[in-house]
């Protein structure tokens, strides 16, 4: 199955999967199981750049409730310049005080040591329960185990590494040809599944290339692509405390990527591509997930776009009509009146996979049956027409299902 | 089994139900099935004040997608001076456009006659399927037959008549003691399940009194208690085209409501308690409840303290733990987070049930076996604090379980 599976994503010329993966050159990783998920899988990765001169970026979740790496991060690390990144699944260590920001700091700190390179220089990165404080001797003595097995293939165990409730992996290993410049490798690897049983949600996402950019160029490019994949994506509407997305750039490859250049808009692509595909990915793994939705909000106010974009997206009543197969447009009409109170009357337009079902706020003659087999399918695309234009975006979604209650519900602490 | 089942009601002293039901005096109602629904169960309902000086007050949804009903009642009504209502169940008369308002019209028109009232003496309320048109001549020969009908005990027939997917009825007959002035009857019939197969939600809720009010009392006492109850519920986090709250005052007791006098004082305390009953109810109705939440934020800052309310009351995560009887404390950090964009960091407090969990953002020790019989209770109380004083509210919600997501994905066009 390819990478690229989605009718959603723009694959550009030039951009080719590698056969076998591998990370980006210049770069290793290793993960072991250090003891911090009951079940014995791996629970711990490091990852480090074999390049002084790497440059990266990174992004965080806007939570109010920020967990301990990614305070540490904010605060204790050089984000233009992270060689190395520990993660680990099992514990976020969130909620857990003034400790936890010691625990965090001490990982930071033998992670630099196993990877040799400065604390500044490692971000760190945790996922699994929360409320908890994290065994900092299981992290320590892990990641001087973790830095004993770094390989260039290293990427199958890191993305194994940071797991929680995923159903599956999410990874890819790309080659991008810049006519005239030469290839640039870009590697990644994702997780999130909608939250962490016993606590919530995280998405983290790695990206290694060995192309070389500026600084100021990798944070550009990396904060335009999450726009445009991990901030539009919602699997419940909510929002967890440790998402955290690196980029991360070796220049192994010798090939530049020159500010307002051919090849820095042929990578920004690439690198677009490759985040949208991920963050598809991890709506599609939302927990008990059957169908992804994409609702696309046109019109004349950017404020009430967006609104009526993630209203219709977090409904409950529409991700139970997406996951029954139900081209139930009134779940559509009832979003959009709850994200514009006091519109009324409101000249809306709704159709859901082409098929227009209502013009002006009033219902319209459909091939019902026609549509229905429609919104069986695998990915369904809802538009919604609000007054005036100028302004449009998009949210992609999972579904609501019974396998959401179970793992969200029927668990037993 | 008394009305007042709910803890978090006060129910003031000289209130008391009245053996056998019935309206307040002045009122009559009945019912009949004209065939919206397609069980042939009751689905249209005629109200009406036989008091010329009925005084009134109503409250709306304030979605931007209103349906014909409400949208006739705000522009072709005396709300006021309501003396019919007419309600149908199984056609909501919503996204009908012109048409819709068309027939929206000859109901109010046809309950006039019907009641012997002028039009826009008449409100009009529908719930049910949207994006059909309501078939006028079911409805108008329905209001006539439903004339010869009506009963000073047709309030179960009414309560009955406005059902969608409630699992049980909602209605009170109440009697309040006015020391030195009389006994005035409160009686109130509502209706409301999270949302309406297969379309959407309504919350219907009418409210007679045979107490005489001077219209700016109606509308204010309303007003009040519509915010402390209707406004404090979530079963969904959904937003209904269709709710209707009317208030009607007769008079027929002779017992005057002075503005500002204890008589104002008490009326008002029981017809917040009567309407905070019946908000609870429709949340323990929400489809597929099996328990009620109840989250009480405290902070200085209050549109952070409503922020936090709704997210608690709306996360999925937050309900499906309540289902599950779950003490999940570190979910109701995440929506404290998601409320608080920016926040961070966060000196939140959070207590389940009178057990303390966090303080200051940081997990404490807690009896969590304790805790766990406690959260399998049917009421649960959260409480959230924030950092400050000055500020606090409260939101009623309803649990997210296996049969919410049978009830409306599993239904199939």
């Amino acid at each position: 199955v390819s990478f690229f599976s989605s009718r959603w994503v723009d694959v550009p010329a030039g951009l080719d999967e590698v056969p076998g993966g591998g990370l980006a050159r210049g770069f290793r990783a290793g993960a072991v199981a250090c003891g911090l998920k009951p079940s014995g899988d791996l629970d711990l990765a490091l990852l480090v750049s074999d390049e002084p001169a790497t440059v990266s970026a990174a992004r965080f979740t806007r939570s109010g409730v920020l967990a301990a790496p990614v305070l540490t991060m904010q605060g204790r690390c050089d984000l233009a310049g992270i060689r190395a990144v520990a993660a680990n699944s099992g514990n976020a260590n969130a909620a857990t005080g003034r400790r936890g920001l010691d625990e965090a700091a001490r990982m930071q700190g033998a992670a630099a040591v196993a990877a040799r390179v400065e604390p500044a220089q490692v971000g760190i990165c945790s996922t699994g329960v929360i409320g908890v404080q994290l065994d900092g001797r299981k992290v320590v003595s892990g990641l001087h185990a973790a830095s004993s097995r770094l390989r260039a293939d290293g990427d199958g165990d890191l993305a194994a590494a940071i797991m929680t409730t995923d159903a599956f992996e999410k990874r890819a290993s790309l080659a991008l040809a810049l006519p005239g410049a030469g290839t640039v490798r870009l590697s990644a690897q994702a997780k999130g599944a909608g939250m962490i049983q016993p606590a919530f949600a995280t998405m983290l996402c790695f990206v290694q290339t060995d192309a070389a950019l500026e600084p100021e160029t990798a944070d550009l490019l990396l904060g335009v692509c999450v726009k445009r994949s991990f901030d539009r994506i919602s699997v419940d509407g909510q929002l967890s405390t440790n998402d955290t997305v690196i980029l991360q750039a070796s220049g192994a490859s010798g090939v530049r990527i020159v500010p307002e250049s051919a090849e820095e808009l042929a990578f920004g692509q690439a690198l677009d591509a490759l985040l949208r595909q991920l963050a598809l990915l991890i709506v599609r793994d939302g927990e008990g997930s059957r169908r992804i939705g994409r609702v696309v909000v046109r019109g004349g106010n950017g404020e009430a776009v967006e609104r009526c974009a993630r209203e219709v997206a977090n409904s409950p009543l529409v991700k139970t009509a997406l996951h029954g197969g139900d081209p139930n447009w009134g779940r559509i009409a009832q979003a959009i009146g709850a994200a514009l109170p006091g519109a009324s009357p409101l000249a809306y337009d709704i159709s859901i996979e082409g098929v227009q079902l209502a013009v002006a706020g009033q219902a319209v003659d459909a091939d019902i049956p026609a549509l229905a087999e429609r919104v069986a399918r695998d990915e369904v695309e809802y538009w919604v027409g609000l007054p005036g234009e100028g302004f449009e975006t998009e949210v992609f979604f999972s579904d609501l299902g019974h396998e959401y209650v179970t793992i969200n519900a029927d668990y037993t602490t």
